[in-house]
């Protein structure tokens, strides 16, 4: 049997009870790191410590490209994967139940909290929320913006748009690469700050298309760190106050608001200023 | 101190750790019931059991208006309030922490799975979902259509619609309610086959106007029952088939989906077909 558990936010304790039950009766215990938050909070041993138990720590490789090992296993075995958030985040985990099933293994899922639904602890009604977007780091040549429509599209509709901002863990240097040193660079997470400069780059590109832009430097946001931690950080504040904003220590999100019901603005309006 | 303790999908072991311990440390656990399953699975008995401890049902009535009770022991004591899914998915409770920081009550919120992130599990991809709509039951002269357009808009973007369906707790007849007795009829939820056969009632009338609806009775779609649950069921048929379908005890939701991609489309073809 195959076992999907989602670690929720981040704490060692946001493990279902049901889930804490899994990792006790299996026999091998991965956990996904590539998607997730290791250097912060949340590590192997940690977790280790809280389960009395040994975690294999399985990274994008070993999930995408050896699952083969961890399914042979589930055979005749109960493996568990521990994935931060929930464990269908990521595609790669539909991937990975998808190969079990073809493989007549079975697969069980234990849900839990994400940053998806876990954003509305900020007020805003999740229902309405339009599409998702990602903000990932622009590089020299390669300065994405087509989340920009999408901000558009859902504002038009009145939506919300929750910003996912890029996480790179094991990123190489091109050099590293190219000599095959598996050195990887630390890992950078965006923040609120650098996410808001990005959307009012944007915007500042469009307007000197002529085109009024989605939203401007006064448009108000919603800036999120560390959401379920003990620290974490909400601020509702304009686009050009959050650039200037130290949120603290990732992971960060943003939100664009749509329009405003008088309930969620007065809870935003609740909310601390820094 | 005031807690909102997620239960997520409805095994009583679906708290978390974190949650389960925040329970055994409270004088109070309420048990908010208005917008929940307790007819299935999940009720105070099972869960009083699971916890060792007494809880006090908090129907919709108390919460929205006596909540200034709850308030006041959260003053003093720790007071926790024990919520299917995530404690955000209800406005109610929004509305309740924002009362409670205005009263200066420190509110602490324990999140969890809801069907919002859990829907993942079908094979679609959360970031690929646009607007969630709530299907309700019509009556004889109150016909409500306008998410339809909602369902529209998404698929003209290209994105996957989650349909919430309707739950009727503690609804009285009109002669009940003339007479001021307090008896209810029993719940009712919609089943993803009645879901079906409203969304295809109101295709038909767009068509008769001459206009192309954005499904049709062959629009394949994915039909989901008691997700989180050991016998969940997850169908991908069409619409035509859903309304033939029994997908069992409650509660179910529905999802047309916008564009597949391959990897979507694989998954969803690896259901079950019945």
């Amino acid at each position: 049997m195959l076992y999907l558990v989602g670690l929720g936010l981040g704490n060692v304790d946001d493990i279902t009870v049901r889930g804490m039950a899994i990792v006790q009766k299996c026999s091998r215990v991965y956990l996904e790191s590539y998607t997730s938050i290791m250097s912060f909070g949340l590590d192997k041993k940690k977790l280790e410590d809280f389960f009395g138990k040994e975690i294999k720590e399985a990274d994008r490789t070993t999930v995408e490209l050896h699952c083969n090992d961890m399914l042979e296993e589930a055979h005749d075995s109960n493996v568990c994967l521990l994935v931060i958030g929930d464990p269908f985040g990521a595609t790669t985990h539909a991937d990975l139940v998808l190969t079990a099933r073809k493989a007549g293994i079975n697969v069980e899922i234990v849900h839990n909290a994400s940053i998806i639904n876990a954003v509305g602890c900020c007020g805003l009604q999740l229902y309405k929320f339009g599409e998702i977007i990602s903000i990932v780091f622009w590089e020299e040549n390669w300065r994405p913006d087509s989340y920009y429509f999408k901000i558009e599209e859902n504002r038009k509709r009145g939506l919300h748009t929750l910003c996912l901002l890029d996480i790179k863990t094991k990123e190489q240097t091109v050099e590293n690469l190219m000599r095959g040193r598996t050195e990887f660079l630390p890992p950078k997470y965006m923040t609120c700050s650098e996410a808001a400069k990005q959307l009012l780059e944007i915007a500042e590109r469009i307007m000197k298309e002529g085109i009024v832009p989605a939203y401007t430097p006064d448009t108000e946001c919603v800036g999120l760190a560390r959401i379920g931690w003990n620290d974490q950080k909400i601020i509702f504040c304009s686009l050009k106050a959050l650039c200037d904003m130290d949120m603290g220590p990732p992971l960060h999100s943003l939100i664009i608001p749509g329009e405003l019901h008088p309930l969620e603005l007065d809870f935003l309006k609740s909310l601390p200023i820094s």
